[in-house]
């Protein structure tokens, strides 16, 4: 019998990167009383996205924070910049990146590969909480 | 009870860049007896994407809409050049962005952020309608 | 009545680039008694990814393959560097394409574009099996 659940969690990076939420996006999952399915994440931000990526080395993060930092810099060429120099690249790097994301769900596991996480992409320099808006659909095991 | 609807909507932007279709989304989603679950969206076309962006400030929108001018910029070093000079910039600005995204759906509401909206980003510069392939699966609340 | 099937198939790219697997999906998906409903798609690596794209021209995807090439480069400049000079760019062009796709199904067929395919683009010089995890849900028509 298919089942929905609907809910969220807040997460706050201590500083702009990739910060790791799987650990609050898994509690939220195992709460819920479906094993098998599809959980869908939507990141409630414009400065701030989603990403999975390699879970495993810290140095292949700062690669891609750097990566990021050199095609979106913070720069006095944009128009919107009323919200600080952050702002704008912040906004840039999250079209560049993920708003949405959907996994299958097996045996109450993401079907993650082994070297993936889920990250949230924080943009700004002064991380405000952020919301994560789940979806899950699915039925018991 | 669970249910799915499967819809699209036709939308043409006016010239290139980011184009609002919340209000047609959100019209074909109001007519359908859901108000918990998930809608996905799926541009049919590769020389256009979709976005999830700030609302607000049409400056960021300009900012966004110049920053994919500037990185995947309309070039004579395209292999790909019998539809005209913007097609090749199109599918990589389009790779670059978003062809489907999935949104949870509570109270009748989208789950969207404050400041986000739903973006056809237009890639030509003459655009043809397009269509965006809609599914819905949910409750009625 | 709604029902969810989850799967996933293994497909091997020849060789580093974007390759085709909209045969191995459609397969899988005939197989399953479901006509209507939603595909999702998930990479489960972080050095290649997904990505919809024109199936029709050779030249334009040779062209996605040369520019992500050039805007996301080997190097000798990355800090993580012990699996080889593709490994990092390749981190980088899965964060900037697709690692997961949903694509509505209606009459038993996948609703892209005339135009549009499915490909796993290939971030490593020596392509190891990948596989897709594969969710569907919905209803015999």
């Amino acid at each position: 019998m298919l089942r929905q659940f609907i809910g969220s969690v807040i997460v706050q990076a201590p500083a702009q990167g990739l910060h790791p939420v799987g650990r609050e996006v898994g509690q939220w999952l195992s709460a819920q009383p479906i094993t098998d399915g599809l959980l869908t994440l939507l990141c409630r931000h414009t400065s701030a996205s989603l990403l999975i990526q390699e879970n495993a080395a810290p140095a292949a993060r700062r690669d891609l924070e750097a990566y990021f930092a050199r095609v979106a810099p913070e720069s006095t060429d944009y128009e919107h910049d009323d919200e600080g120099p952050d702002d704008m690249p912040a906004h840039v790097r999250s079209a560049l990146t993920q708003t949405s994301l959907s996994i299958p769900v097996s045996r109450g596991r993401l079907t993650l590969g082994m070297w993936q996480g889920i990250y949230l992409f924080e943009h700004r320099r002064q991380p405000p909480a952020r919301e994560i808006a789940l979806h899950l659909i699915g039925e018991p095991g």
